[in-house]
């Protein structure tokens, strides 16, 4: 599985960091690379900061085949990711004219059209836009980083454009098995069953329940259809051994 | 500011990053944090994977006064990451009393005391418990890094007793001032104000209005009281200044 394309989400912003607002983008963006056959590797949520922006690209995207950004392209003054991102590949970035012709559209050429606005159509040399249907400042493609907004509407948007601008990878299929039993009594069992299906990972995920007591989901997950399905019966095999056993507790 | 205690979170679960799961646990912590006066300059979502998180673990706990980790602490087989964290520190681990003695005042010491239940008790030698009110099972501190459980309820649990083993920091002060105006046409202005004041970090942020259009809330940060008051009366001003300016566009 070793062309099994990776990537990693940047999330930029010292909004996310200190608890103002919680990222919903990495989840987004997440569910996209699942359906690409892409595995999402890690989230990082990093400060509006120049200098830990551009080398957290720059690491990034040494690591993994995509990088995706979100936050920190609008109009004002704490919007710095496209000169950080340009930076981390020693790309000169300015106003582009393709870039700039889409906020004309919006804003025509009066006033306007702000010095802020402006800002938005800087981009580095070389970079693909990213279409922006919900209120036209692009996004783009720089190397293998893809850099777009972080209002979530946007980058939902954004990121159904991204989607065709990506490779696909054998897709991850996934089955999600209720199971009456704590963890703490299935989870002997659950070991043989993983260690039998190497093929598999199998995960298992305890939830507090709104009425007290615990509930467990086994999920399987595998880019081999038939090793997932021997695991799926597995796992309800390993279920059914388990009647009498207590479900209380975790 | 160099004396300002900061801090990394580090959630750890093939779940978020299969999209499967929002990640909440780095908000919590996010706002215990702000409180202490604490800087979160990092959050990072990586899998279930021995050696990432050990990697990850030195990295951060390298580079942070603080370091909190979310999941992989249960009982079975894809929970690693307390002996990942030993490993980050060349600390052995294994079965520890007072942690197995909490688990044998839950489960007895009879069949409900599953081999499985005792993974909960492997705490690497040197390590401080950490209460576990909910379920019981505990987290631990070694050295520089807080480990806690990735059920929400559990870790909200852990960090209120977290809260009490930390060091705390000046006090950042922050005020949010809501504005009529797209970031079209305050970006300029704001510029100004930020440049003003650079003891405060002042931040701009959009968002979509569910009627439709767009609103924005300035927000002001600083740990000098005296300057972030300075910086209110700033923007509001430049609220004022801006009046008759078109409230349309992003």
């Amino acid at each position: 599985m070793t062309d099994t394309p990776t990537a990693a989400m940047l999330v930029i912003g010292d909004e996310v960091l200190s608890g103002r607002t919680q990222d919903c983008n990495t989840q987004v963006a997440a569910k996209m690379l699942g359906e690409a056959g892409i595995d999402l590797h890690e989230a990082r949520a990093i400060r509006d900061d120049a200098a830990t922006i551009t080398a957290a690209v720059r690491d990034l995207a040494a690591s993994h085949t995509y990088v995706f950004t979100s936050g920190g392209i609008g109009p004002t003054h704490d919007d710095i990711t496209a000169e950080a991102v340009a930076a981390a590949f020693d790309t000169p970035i300015g106003i582009r004219e393709d870039a700039r012709a889409i906020l004309v559209a919006r804003y025509g050429t009066g006033a306007d059209l702000t010095d802020a606005r402006l800002r938005m159509a800087r981009i580095p040399d070389g970079a693909v836009l990213i279409d922006n249907p919900v209120s036209g400042a692009p996004g783009f493609r720089l190397e293998n980083v893809f850099v777009m907004a972080g209002v979530p509407q946007v980058f939902a948007a954004m990121i159904e454009h991204v989607r065709d601008m990506v490779g696909t990878g054998p897709k991850m299929h996934d089955i999600s098995i209720p199971c009456p039993y704590p963890e703490g009594v299935l989870g002997g069992p659950l070991t043989a069953v993983a260690e039998a299906h190497p093929r598999v990972s199998v995960g298992s995920y305890p939830r507090l329940k709104p009425g007290g007591g615990w509930g467990v989901t086994i999920v399987a997950r595998s880019r081999d259809t038939d090793a997932l399905a021997a695991a799926e019966t597995a796992i309800h095999a390993m279920i059914e051994g388990l009647e009498g056993s207590t479900t209380e507790g975790e």
